[in-house]
């Protein structure tokens, strides 16, 4: 039978050997993390290999993504579908092992991890949808929900300041089933960290109000009962931290940055094999350390426990069995489409003079009673994003609740939303000042990386946020979102357009959304009715003239009216002007060509008007139209004198038509 | 005589009066912090109101900017160029008194203040400045370089991930001279703090091993016996909890948010113009309490004292002090152009097969013997980002040096550097992933708005980067950085044009630098003499075709050399190709129009290569045009594979130039 010691070189081995056949990657953090994954792993984790989506599973995330072998390592030995042969093609094309962890790449990887101090933030967000769950699902006697949430993290995610973010809050929120583990080697990209990092960690967990140990992170025994304290502590995060000597086994190269980030070198590799006793050639692992390693069995017994508890529970709660079901897999309420058509056109139907935002906080308070999974939030701008409705209710870990209050911490509510959205059964969605999504920008990329249903709400999105000045007022931002591969960018005209925008970012399942509102009033608008189909592909024919335009104005959000206006006065002076409003280009762009020849006839001039960096829209007008935009920052007054300032005018609009005719 | 007490209330005066004027701004904090901020000015801050450019003045930072009437208050009460006619103007269209404080509308304004978290960590920088300065300059008996940075800071600051970053620096280097105010009132925007907000504050900064003490923020005795505290403590920053009362005076919204971020309103105001014991008019100040705050003399003696010691100085050492002010000024070395023609010439003879990664270290090299206010650095990426030269001196705070490790943390390095650019006397640069850049992109784009020289060295530029994969792959990053007012970026496609480009970034005083590097090789280009000159322009026709192209080629970076080699081809098969380098966008939009139509002819088909998101060179190729980008998410694979999975091989380049044709 294996040794606990051969079960970890198992790790050692695969890591370092995939590593070096790939002549790239990070051997350090697996091989000095082996012990402290084989206690989490073989004698922790509930969670069953066979089955990868059982909705009650432990968590489990490498916050330190650069280790990937070590996942990859794992997975391989406990039975997931990642063969030897996949660890063979670490890091090459389309292979299961990609460089870092990718979500839907490997079966049992939960979060893609590397860019670091988000995946500690995930597993928060992790911790707080369990958390979020059982309390509107468990039952007395039917525990349903009830699960742990591991995270492996390094020191780079202990500098990163999301990893301040997240872990405050989840302190605040008391997450008991959070277990962290900090590799704590001393070592990071630059060398021995005295000259960079010399917080007391310890200290500073404590101070976000966790419970924390410190143990030898390759004593088994030691970390076995850390992670027994930890819990037994229900009403705190635990963080253990673990002392480890970096790439522990290689005999010249462990205690150094020398094996952080590249491949050990063939003699080094064999120097390691022979000074752990590893005899096996490379991705041969002995029978009997797979059979130490398989958790097949123990996994698909604990699924079939599982199981036969929901199975009581349906038996008892079957409305809630059946809504916990339909939430977990993500599918849309029953009605969905009458319900929502039915919103849609009471919206337009009352055609109010609103904010978007205002018009946002509308939307969402009227799918909040057919969405319970929705679950509100802001970074403290709660009363400025408008993203709560009277309904919800206020959450911070204690109560039950639907609304949480993320404190000023707009990447650290990224990457929590992103944690929840993987976990299933919520829909998260967020609020901060558009300009703040500078803050969360990679949070937000990431929702997209991983095809996530995260909703960005985005207030205050142009100089027409007003007195608050440059600091605050986006110029480049929208653009700058719309090119995340797989992010929709909304910024709708209206409150019709606007409630069009949420049901789509409610609908969509390849990826997160961001809703783009402003801070000022807009004019109501009546739709005919055919807009609404119209709206939902990004951009359409807002008005148009007999025959064949002499100008297309292309506009959206609130310079729409302004396009409006422009086309009036010229449509009255014999130039023929069609206006399309574009909410969403990323939704138009996916339009069959022959839809979007019949919104932007091929010939016709063009010219864009957004209160935004104008550069972005020449993809639309090309070199021959015109762009009404702001190339520079903003300034501090109030919102109508800067629109007028920057030159966001009807008559600003007209000379731009007139120029390109 | 006006009492202490009087001249709190003038602060709280001013404030409650220019929000209500304006009907839009913060009262709460300058309300809350009035004594605080009494004992920092009127008996601490070394300044001098007619001359905020005193270099050895005492810096003053506001991290919580929103209250901005509080510097507002204290820059007109103390005697600073901001008249009570400016502080009526406040938020209007280029008042002084903007929304938030903008560094250059208010003289003594030492930074732009508002996106939280970032005042701090300028304050760290500043910090770190004067030490960096006082170990180069100061001489025994001569401390030239020597005062305080004092920073006010809520609970928004210390929410945000990138005080942690900074702060715990902070600590590490053991900044004694950097003592902040933390402003602990208990309430954010949200409202009372404790469903989002409860660390230790005290425990999480004594954790990054700063002296902390608590004091009642309405005592002015005891905040002072806490600065003469915090000052005897010479190897640690300081915090100073201040316990205290949003909006103190106000008796019926102190101590709520509604104070917040909003006017108290007319009647709030009457009533506490009466509760404080304030009777006068709106925008009226008393002479005695004038004559309380009035700082200019004993600004003009602190100024005279510093300037005769000084003098002292520079009879002792007339080189060092010349240099002194050189730097201070920010002003070029002697002979820079020669020797920077010289350095530009050398690299074009190697003409070196290199990473521009590789190539931008040398550049680095070669320049730092003539820019000793070179202070480089890496958020743990140095040798990858090759961002130190042999020749640096690592520095931690306890030894002097030019290059910092600032760990992993990149938003914290790109706050830091601002703080150290406005400080003035160094040119900090700094380097991480391309990717990265979007941790700190706000930090950059502060840099931008306060057109500070800021350097930043983005290596691993695009899905050439290989095996990390796409977390670690900029896509959209690159064009998103161009859409920032004022940044310049530059992605340089051979050792000559990265030279040039890092000549161009030391020179620039209008703004900060992008500098978008490669982490594979390119070929080496032996450019003739006359493009040196052509390069700085941002763009440049590279090779040429005899009399009118057909078609012209735009390429920069690692793809140059793709262009060359269709065009190449193209021009064999008798299509006439020319070839143009863009590597700075920004540098060549600001040409001349001539100028640009002598490189981009109007009416020639453009096809431009670059691998990023294609959508941004619309503006160049128009809609009859083409681009060959990459509009996805990048792989996990070798760079070459990548690059070559992805369409970017001669043979995609030849046929997207026929298919314009």
């Amino acid at each position: 039978m294996a040794t606990r010691n051969d079960l970890c070189n198992a790790i050692r081995a695969l890591s370092m050997d995939a590593v070096q056949k790939a002549n790239s990657g990070h051997p350090g953090a697996p091989m000095g993390m082996a012990e402290i994954a084989e206690v989490v792993w073989n004698h922790n984790l509930s969670h069953n290999p066979t089955n990868p989506n059982w909705s009650n599973r432990d968590r489990f995330v490498l916050s330190n993504g650069h280790g990937s072998m070590l996942i990859y390592s794992l997975l391989h030995l406990t039975g997931y579908d990642v063969s030897i042969d996949d660890i063979k093609t670490f890091r090459q094309l389309h292979s299961k092992c990609a460089g870092h962890p990718e979500y839907h790449y490997a079966p049992g990887v939960e979060t893609t991890t590397g860019p670091l101090g988000q995946g500690i933030a995930n597993g928060v967000g992790f911790a707080m949808a369990e958390k979020l769950l059982a309390d509107q699902f468990n039952k007395p006697g039917h525990d349903i929900v009830d699960h742990y949430t591991y995270v492996f993290l390094g020191d780079g995610c202990m500098m990163e300041g999301v990893s301040h973010e997240a872990c405050a809050l989840a302190g605040t929120w008391g997450l008991g089933k959070l277990v962290a583990f900090w590799d704590d080697n001393g070592i990071s990209i630059d060398g021995h960290i005295e000259g960079w990092y010399t917080d007391d960690t310890a200290g500073r967990f404590e101070s976000y109000g966790w419970h924390v140990q410190s143990v030898d992170g390759h004593d088994a025994a030691a970390i076995q009962a850390a992670v027994d304290a930890a819990k037994k502590v229900t009403d705190k995060p635990s963080l253990i931290c673990c002392k480890t000597i970096i790439g522990k086994g290689s005999p010249n190269k462990s205690g150094s940055h020398d094996c952080h980030g590249s491949a050990l070198g063939d003699a080094e590799v064999a120097a390691t094999r022979a000074a752990i006793g590893w005899p096996h050639e490379p991705f041969v692992i002995p029978a009997d350390v797979y059979a130490g390693w398989d958790a097949k069995a123990k996994g698909a017994a604990a699924e079939a426990a599982w199981n036969a508890k929901f199975a009581a529970y349906a038996a008892a709660f079957p409305a809630e069995a059946a809504e916990f079901k339909r939430r977990m897999a993500g599918e849309l309420p029953a009605n969905w489409k009458a319900l929502t058509d039915a919103i849609i056109a009471e919206t337009n139907e009352k055609a109010e003079k609103l904010a978007t935002r205002q018009a946002s906080q509308k939307a969402i308070t009227a799918l909040a009673p057919i969405l319970p999974e929705f679950l509100g939030g802001s970074a403290d701008l709660t009363g400025s994003n408008l993203t709560a409705a009277k309904e919800f209710k206020h959450v911070s870990g204690k109560e039950p609740g639907n609304y949480i209050s993320y404190g000023v911490r707009e990447f650290g509510m990224a990457a929590i939303m992103n944690g929840m959205a993987l976990h299933g059964g919520l829909l998260p969605y967020g609020g901060t000042f558009h300009m703040f999504s500078d803050y969360m920008k990679n949070g937000m990329r990431m929702s997209a990386l991983m095809h996530q249903r995260v909703v960005y709400v985005l207030t205050h999105d142009s100089i027409g946020q007003g007195e608050d000045g440059p600091t605050h007022q986006p110029v480049e931002n929208t653009s700058g979102l719309r090119y995340i591969p797989r992010m929709d960018v909304w910024r709708p005209a209206d409150s019709t357009e606007t409630t069009v925008a949420w049901v789509a970012a409610v609908e969509r399942t390849e990826g997160p959304t961001s809703l783009v509102l402003s801070r000022q009033a807009v004019p109501g608008i009546k739709h005919d009715s055919k807009h609404f189909d119209l709206i939902r592909k990004g951009g359409y024919v807002f008005s148009d003239v007999d025959g064949k335009a002499d100008v297309i104005i292309i506009a959206n959000g609130s310079e729409l009216d302004l396009a409006v206006q422009a086309a009036a006065e010229l449509n009255a002076a014999g130039t023929k002007v069609r206006v399309v409003s574009m909410p969403s280009t990323n939704v138009f762009d996916r339009q069959d060509q022959a839809y979007k020849d019949s919104v932007l006839t091929p010939g016709v001039k063009r010219v864009a008007v957004e209160a935004a960096h104008p550069d972005f829209w020449r993809k639309y007008v090309g070199l021959e139209g015109a762009v009404v935009g702001i190339e520079t920052f903003g300034e501090s007054a109030p919102g109508g004198v800067l629109l007028k300032h920057f030159g966001f005018t009807v008559e600003n609009v007209v000379n731009t038509v007139k120029s390109v005719l």
